[in-house]
């Protein structure tokens, strides 16, 4: 039997919950985590508020193994995530030695003023540890099982990549996708049949319109390979019999 | 002193944690609620689990004027949200007449069957009234201050139309977007400072890189319009004073 490892984020933004930026990380973070065996279950979006990301983040990291948090670490006064990250844990904040160095090394490297704004990003609940940022110089952290990074694609992305080794996943999930043309109401009792049977592996179904025509996804996840395969040669014949010859889809994201 | 009037957003779907569908349904929800003056203060995304949507459900709507939900109200085994809903309320559930009778007309009309499955979409928790779904008959539903919407875009935006006279709005958010070529760090102290000063309004910092150049989009909301405009003409100053020009973004969407 192989571990089930979880994850949960949140997502911090006002600019979020107001439709004006459209969320990246919950994708990207969803199939990076999946492939290293950590199963994303839970995602919130909070605003810049400080009771409100303390209560979420509590929330998340009793019930997930790890909690990744996105936005709100800049130098501005929106950017209240580290303080309420400490307030969650009760614990103190302060400047960051090396978190500091860097950002003074940065600066001094450009030429801009380190001000006290932007030292602001040098703060850290006491007992954090640093997430390097390869491209922004200004780190992320991590507290426990809750990891701290910026909003910004693509710096959460290296951010991401710069956590990776810390993390210890399970068993992979893998992803079966065969579509047919055939509507989600003729499938269903075939579909409900096999989910019965097959209790390990969660069986999604996904209807589509695609160039005119009606059909369903039917994505199966799980991370016994053989079972998957077995039900995959049995979703086949379920589409068959029904009278629509299976489209294999891309199994990429899981 | 106008009214604010919140909803909460519950994005029901394992699909949506598996990365291998991007959600469109918060960016349009949030702009539209916006326009008749309710503010999406928070979204959550559950897998397709009883136990999850119901805690969900529960939190939500007790702390927010509306809660919607998009996903799992089709004729598959994995669509359990009316089920889950009726749990949530502590109400039995069943098949709604007029539910069932337009599901009939539309099954008549269209030569189908009208199977087991597909009349599992006319479920409805007890006292519920319905959603009009105009693209694919199906209605959504609503209990209380819950509203209970498809996951496919075209759907849910279909029903949102179909139920939006019944939402009681408060003041609509006016949001004003101005940038300049200026690094967050060189902004935050002058913007701190004049969000100590407009109390009544957010004003939200997103650095971004256009075209190889740092700069920083200020997004100022409230409902206030005048206060909205004087702001607008400090941080114009501010910006200039720093030395750039500002950019007039467009506004929409707030």
């Amino acid at each position: 039997m192989t571990k089930t490892v979880t994850a949960a984020l949140l997502l911090i933004g006002n600019e979020i919950l107001s439709g004006r930026v459209r969320d990246e990380n919950l994708p990207f973070l969803a199939e990076q985590l999946n492939d290293i065996g950590v199963q994303l279950r839970e995602c919130r979006v909070v605003r810049d508020e400080e009771g409100e990301i303390v209560t979420a983040v509590n929330a998340l990291r009793a019930s997930h193994d790890y909690v990744f948090t996105t936005g709100g670490i800049g130098p501005t006064h929106d950017d209240i995530t580290a303080d309420s990250i400490a307030k969650a844990f009760g614990r103190e904040i302060g400047y960051h030695p090396e978190a500091r160095a860097r950002l003074e090394a940065h600066y001094a490297r450009t030429g801009a003023e380190l001000n006290e704004a932007r030292l602001r990003m040098a703060r850290v609940p006491d007992g954090g540890s640093l997430v390097d940022n390869p491209i922004s110089t200004a780190p992320g952290f991590r507290v426990e099982n809750v990891f701290v990074l910026a909003g910004v694609p693509v710096v959460m992305r290296a951010m991401f990549e710069s956590l990776r080794h810390e993390l210890d996943g399970g068993a992979p999930v893998r992803s079966l996708a065969i579509a047919a043309h055939l509507s989600e109401g003729v499938m269903a009792a075939g579909l409900a049949e096999l989910q019965g049977r097959y209790a390990g592996i969660d069986i999604g179904s996904y209807p589509f319109y695609r160039g005119g025509r009606v059909g369903t996804s039917i994505v199966s996840r799980g991370t016994d390979e053989a079972a998957l395969e077995a039900l995959g040669g049995e979703l086949r014949a379920l589409m068959r019999e029904l009278g629509s010859e299976p489209i294999e889809e891309v199994n990429d994201p899981a």
